[in-house]
């Protein structure tokens, strides 16, 4: 007879669409898992009262012992967030917040949401058996987080993780969202990357004084050989991430010339990472991660090109959970004493 | 009647011209300090025997309850060296080694000599109250070392901390000594500041094609705004990182453009260490930061302008325990049982 489950771990990944819910058994396993919309209305003041009501229905009589909640932005070392735009939050103080609303679960943790997925993949996916992780998160920007011989790494402002800010071209005039220039994320995120691919076909067309050729250098400045065979790209009106990584895996020279690029400038980023914390692996998640090997392959002869000696075999991985990473994770949080 | 002293921590900070060493009370209050010379010779077969017996016979009636060594190399998980230039070993054991020389001996603990250094600051310097540190040391090279929610990062092949060769300009044509191009080295460390310092010069002499405004661009990419002031730079034969320094301080512009391009190249690297492990101080040793509040007032702007905004507050600070901090590090290393 199996044992009889009465207390359970929550998990709640809040995106900007929609709160992944989940609840795990007391060894993190995945009991049940669903969705509810994010209410970003009234400044998103629903959005914890109506994740926690779901939580506490959906769980009957088991007693939730713990919650972790992954949340799209910054959350300090007092579990506060100051203001998150994707939830049209201002100040929210999560733990004084979560606390009353679910006064019977003893432990509560957050986290950035690339973190939590970070810890997810460390524990329960493509990092298991790695005590040492990178996670970079490719979507409409380029997220991530680490967990360090075991341990999720938040950061003193809550900020470890936001590598799509690393500075890999130190001469670019065009701004990030982030207000600096030159972030891996303007080159390597699903945007980023369609912005490579607007430039090269601007390089292509030779002669012509492109505002791309003006603002962007690093095509230029990497001196990088544009194919001058016709791409379907060209005929496009406009295109996505996705098309281009079709395009480059049905063997399109100017879209693989595109994606070496793409490359190039994650691999970059990438040997600054391994310099500094030196990660038995980075694993790729995040909705481009899709595109599966390509990925991987592309980076990995620039990784190891540009990568301290010593590291020049760390793992390049795609990740395993897909969109339960953060839930895995948020439970990872509360269900492990020592994250 | 104070407590009787019977068991001590030993600490031995290996370099490449000396040994530090040291001995520590259970509450890491260091008792004595001294220094040995590094035998160099044989491959370097000396050193661990010689470290080991001067420990003991210093220590005399005590007993050595844990040593914590400092290498100035990557040493990994299973505290084995893959040959250390600087000492002139090859593939080394040391854990292996150091038990048959000390057997009495409960604890052993090993870390590069950065990592090592960090952990003094963080637990016993300028980092002290701090939970998560980045040390830089600026020397002949530049490395560093991490500590994070506490703890020591040595990183999956011991080479955490090798920040020197984070990725500052990927469009450099000279090689570092990594292998690698654009390095932080190649432009922060002692010897990159006279790099940088040679090619300012060059510059200055206007029209004339130097070997370096060919093979180095980080000056003009920056658009480095030359003082047309004559400087006593210009007269010497050689100068070292010192003089720039001095020659700085003492208000002469054209070091202090020199000073100005350092503060930009440093601040560059510390803004993408600040978005992803976002520690909360950096602070600065090494022989270099002997110049003091001249180097975190070149950086200070800089680091500002590139860092992620949410971690634009983060710590600058200078290094508190000079060349004690690796000792203090390694006794660390031994005496805290969480590291």
């Amino acid at each position: 007879m199996e044992k009889k489950i009465t207390d359970v771990y929550a998990a709640a990944d809040i995106g900007g669409t929609s709160v992944k819910l989940g609840l795990f058994s007391e060894k993190t396993e995945l009991l049940k898992k669903w969705e509810i919309r994010t209410d970003r209305s009234q400044g998103g003041k629903n959005i914890l009262p109506s994740l926690c009501s779901s939580l506490i229905s959906t769980a009957g009589s088991l007693h939730i012992k713990g919650l972790g909640i992954g949340v799209p932005g910054a959350v300090n070392e007092r579990s506060e967030v100051h203001g998150c735009v994707n939830l049209g939050w201002g100040y929210t103080d999560l733990r004084a917040e979560v606390k009353r609303l679910m006064p019977d679960t003893e432990r509560l943790a957050f986290a950035n949401d690339a973190t939590a997925a970070a810890l997810g993949e460390l524990y329960f996916g493509a990092g298991k058996g790695y005590d040492s992780v990178c996670l970079m998160t490719l979507g409409t920007g380029v997220g991530g987080g680490f967990a360090l011989r075991g341990r999720v790494i938040n950061g003193a402002h809550g900020a470890a993780g936001e590598i799509g800010h690393i500075k890999i071209n130190p001469f670019e005039t065009v701004k990030c969202s982030c207000g600096g220039r030159g972030c891996l994320e303007q080159y390597a995120s699903a945007e980023g990357l369609v912005r490579l691919a607007q430039n090269i076909l601007a390089l292509k067309e030779k002669g012509r004084q492109s505002r791309h050729r003006e603002t962007l250098h690093i095509e230029r400045l990497f001196n990088t050989d544009i194919p001058s065979d016709a791409s379907p790209l060209e005929g496009m009106q406009s295109f996505s991430s996705r098309d281009i990584c079709g395009l480059a895996k049905e063997g399109d020279p100017l879209c693989g010339c595109i994606m070496q690029l793409w490359g190039r400038c994650m691999g970059l980023a990438m040997s600054s990472i391994a310099c500094s914390v030196d990660p038995r692996v980075f694993i790729l998640g995040g909705g481009m991660s899709a595109a599966g090997e390509l990925l991987t392959d592309c980076i990995a002869p620039y990784f190891r090109e540009y990568a301290y000696p010593d590291c020049a075999d760390t793992g390049i991985l795609l990740a395993d959970l897909g969109n339960d990473a953060g839930i895995y994770g948020c439970a990872a949080l509360v269900s492990e004493g020592t994250i």
